[in-house]
């Protein structure tokens, strides 16, 4: 099977007939412009072994992927319109691996109404690399960013903080303690996150200053600061947590760390003042935005200032 | 260094300042819509030792990589708007490489006001693999496309056929009859191509289908019969030629093969009815569109039909 077989079997059905992909047989896609409307424009890059498990399913790995891109559009409050994919196979990969690639980005696909549009597919004798551009619209000039966060703003995350990073320990079996059913829902989390977009869509002309949390929380708190100029207090004893992640801190406390600095949530942070919106998951207040270039604070369970041994993912050195 | 400060130093600038960018600091890109125009998207990857030679130069590498995007950008007939970037650097890439690299792209930045809007940087342990995505933008609903060739129009090119795959050859050192002033200039063809961006541009509204040359002049005419339901008739004995092209034939008359089915020119192929716009290129007439399903067909320096042992580069299995 060649390039132009692969595209035309497993890929040219995600366009779902959208006209702007021309079917995938030119050299690029054509999006009109919406009046009053900003296309939004986000490409994140994924590598076998470093960003999703060697042992991952062909179809987790493309919903992780193209899910990770849609919380980028959410974190800035713009509706999905379509991708672009990149994908680097490793030789000899089977068509039934990329059959599965293709149904699980589908499933946003549909979704979302999110069609792919147009990209590129070529051969590696490395770790299979993957890349994906997601293009969404928000109303002109008001895309949510990192840089509008103000002294006496509260602080807010969408879900549940720290499943992502609990999840990939538990898929690893790191933590034996964990009845089978948190194991397998935090698993869940960390293979399948759900992009938070109508959150987000919800939260354009509501919300201060937004992000979405994939490096961890208080890293990403720590990107609203310096966008925003502002200092930020939160408080660990705030935070939401799944049934299943306290379970987790009741057998080993110190799990607490990677709950606010392990990543891979995929929730939105997000600072206002006044009313919130209706929303489909909930929105939970953990901080509030103070004055100053003091970074991110966090209370701890005993009352006493949190350290951290580690900020975040560090995704270029991929520690 | 991190992720972080390699953003900050080497790509950060390549944003020269565009708002739509928020100077790589959010999680993505705005781009406002202009009224009337459609974006244009189109995203390419390359894989060292496959698409670049494993002791291609940084900025060569970049330089290529961006180029090839832009040549899908002007067979659109569209304006360039910006780009995003994934980059997949070895372990151990040292900064040096990366300033290099990102160098490569600016001369882009520079020549087209064509921006570094976002993107991604991680770690492979495999190759590196770098994808491209580039955004450009045509007046609404006037996008070239593959599909409007009409019997009786003419096929034209733009510059010379077939340097860039005989670029690749010289540069390996496979054309040893060449002189070396040449060799240089074929090479120089193959790593660093010029985009048509004007040439494109200029099409909107007179070329009936177009294409930039990639897979080879042969190959790429083909998928204009598939997207038009026409069949093409070329004359290789008009098929414009360098004379270091000219002089490769003159050593090597089976080189014509590679002339024409070779790929990697980046130069438009199109097909026009009446006047031809002004451009900054020759456009050079070749063939005709016919009627019917014949696909296309060459005929050769000595009046015959000629036949191709192989149809152009498979991106997917890299033969």
């Amino acid at each position: 099977m060649d390039e132009f077989d692969v595209i035309h079997r497993y890929f040219a059905p995600l366009t779902r007939g959208d006209v702007a992909s021309f079917g995938l047989t030119d050299d690029a896609a054509a999006i009109p412009s919406r009046a009053g409307f900003a296309h939004v424009i986000t490409t994140d890059a994924i590598v076998q072994g470093v960003h999703f498990l060697e042992d991952e399913t062909p179809a987790n790995i493309a919903h992780r992927l193209c899910g990770s891109n849609l919380s980028d559009l959410a974190a800035m409050g713009a509706a999905p319109v379509g991708f672009t994919l990149a994908a680097a196979w490793k030789k000899g990969t089977d068509a039934r691996f990329i059959e599965q690639f293709a149904a699980g980005l589908g499933e946003w696909v549909d979704a979302f109404k999110f069609p792919l549009l147009g990209g590129d597919t070529v051969v590696t004798t490395g770790p299979m690399t993957f890349s994906l551009t997601a293009i969404g619209e928000v109303e002109d000039g008001r895309a949510l960013t990192r840089g509008g966060a103000k002294p006496g703003d509260t602080v807010y995350v969408t879900g549940t903080i720290g499943d992502g990073a609990l999840g990939l320990r538990a898929a690893k079996g790191e933590l034996p303690d964990l009845s089978k059913a948190h194991v397998s829902f935090l698993s869940e989390r960390f293979r399948r996150p759900q992009p938070r977009v109508d959150a987000g869509r919800a939260l354009v002309g509501r919300a201060t200053a937004c992000i979405d949390i994939s490096d961890g929380l208080v890293q990403d708190l720590g990107h609203i600061c310096s966008a925003s100029g502002t200092a930020l207090r939160i408080d660990a004893r705030c935070v939401p947590l799944s049934d299943a992640a306290r379970s987790a801190i009741d057998s080993d406390p110190v799990l607490i760390d990677t709950i606010l600095t392990g990543g891979d949530d995929y929730e939105l942070a997000f600072t206002a003042h006044g009313d919130l919106p209706a929303a489909d998951v909930p929105l939970t207040a953990i901080g509030e935005v103070a004055a100053g270039s003091g970074g991110v604070t966090v209370t701890g369970f005993d009352g006493e200032p949190m350290t951290f041994a580690h900020g975040g993912f560090n995704h270029f050195t991929g520690t």
